[in-house]
């Protein structure tokens, strides 16, 4: 699994940092979170093939999750875009793209599909061979939902010397993978699993959370993933500003990692006001050391 | 007046060039003309004070040259702007932002005004003291205007010792700002005009035609400007091409240029394909020599 944070400022964009977006490489498969304005330049400028990404996930619908997502319809669209693409969103937003994609990308090149999200309770929006991905409701200005991407535990590896040894036919491996016991032929004896199989890696898991005040309900939904992406627009010193716009500390961030026992915290959706992140990443390790403030065009391979 | 450009890319931005859009410096007032996605990024990356742009000027309504309007609005109001702004777009482009705005800008901080453009001949958009403004329509696959931007003729100076040699009066100075002759009170002779004013310098102008196919129809509407902006999407290999998306290539820009006899000329709106634009400008200046191709923060005082 990989990530490339695109942008991590808040609603207010800064010359060294541009508007929420994060791209999520898993199991071959490319997806965008949030889109902010300028998405499109930001994955040209990361070498990122957007015509690649087959799903878009936004959290919710204020500009600095969004306003990007018309430019990046419509440049794919230019570029001759044919495989399908799925945007999960608000109804209401999907309501505000029609009219502006049916304006300005006229007769757009591929197959767009909407998605509602619901925000009342975790939805499981994708659940293939490879992919897990569900919503996890969060608490902010509008209706808000962070991601949970885990990859699905892959079958294991058949020993190619057990192959041999054993002169194992499609149908035992196929059992085998399954998790059935396999019995020598010529002894009638068990054999042992480590003999036949090399276990596939555990799933890594990533989830993103933003935006939302401090919010403790979230912890179980993100127990234990490998990389949790937490929204830290303020410093402690500003949490009642942090309650009341809905948005989340740097410390609380943390806390939230180490409740939930993360693997690795990442934080961003910085407010303007700071210029450097250092106090911000300094003031969340107190609570949970495996910390990193994010910059545009970070990169993150778990 | 000065013209800082923005963004010089056509359709489909590039790593190093973004969507169209200028800010036209004149006489103390600041417009941006065109919009494309990214522009309140290039704005705040070349220092330029977005907050005082008064008016901003859209040539059409193809997405490369709109996109950036609602995340600059947005943002304005963000920071609390109060003065108030007018764009001047087609009709229906307000119509596509009014809902977005409604949406996106929750009890938007300043009052904004729309004036609907017309397409089928000059309008003249502002006339005060010191700027006058005029559409010129061009011919592009939607409704489509250039527009040209002109110093208001400055009164002359009255010279300090014109004043003590001949004691004039307020209403002297008046009459002799509006071009009437003085007769001195002593002799009864007229003095003559050099002695009292100092003539205020020839009024700058600028015009900018984007989007257009090569269009000859616009030669008297720019007769003369101190500064041309005109659209060279492509080389003339690819004149076919220009004539059917409906652009202009870099000699055909140049052609306009030399028939107008304007001052200088700048071109850009480059197609993705030219990475480099050396060659777009060395076949501009084949047809008009004080030709640049501009790039993205390109400044031109004049």
């Amino acid at each position: 699994m990989e990530v490339t944070v695109l942008g991590c400022s808040s609603a207010t964009p800064t010359s060294s940092r541009c508007p929420s977006g994060q791209v999520l490489s898993i199991s071959g498969h490319l997806y965008l979170i949030d889109c902010g304005e300028g998405t499109q330049f930001q994955l040209r400028k990361l070498h990122i093939n957007f015509m690649r990404i087959e799903c878009i996930f936004i959290t919710h619908s204020h500009g600095d999750h969004v306003f990007g997502l018309i430019g990046l319809l419509s440049t794919m669209s230019l570029l001759n875009r044919t495989t399908k693409l799925t945007i999960f969103c608000h109804p209401k937003l999907e309501e505000m793209l029609r009219p502006q994609i049916a304006f300005f990308c006229e007769n757009i090149s591929f197959e767009l599909e909407f998605v509602s999200l619901r925000y009342d309770r975790p939805q499981v929006l994708q659940e293939v061979k490879t992919v897990y991905v569900k919503t996890i409701p969060l608490r902010h200005r509008i209706d808000t939902c962070g991601f949970l991407f885990r990859e699905q535990k892959k079958d294991p590896n058949i020993k190619s010397e057990a192959i041999f040894k054993y002169g194992l036919t499609i149908a035992d491996i196929v059992s085998i993978k399954n998790g059935h016991p396999y019995y020598d032929t010529m002894t009638g004896e068990e054999v042992d699993r480590t003999e036949l199989v090399r276990e596939a890696p555990e799933p890594k898991s990533f989830a993103y959370i933003s935006d939302t005040i401090y919010y403790p309900a979230i912890v179980d939904e993100i127990r234990g993933v490998s990389l949790l992406y937490h929204e830290a627009t303020f410093m402690s010193d500003l949490s009642e500003l942090a309650a009341k716009t809905m948005h989340s500390t740097s410390r609380q961030a943390a806390q939230i990692a180490k409740m939930a026992e993360v693997k690795k915290l990442i934080i961003g959706h910085f407010s303007s006001r700071y210029s450097e992140t250092d106090a911000l990443e300094a003031e969340a390790q107190e609570e949970f050391p495996d910390t990193t403030a994010v910059y545009d065009g970070f990169r993150i391979v778990f």
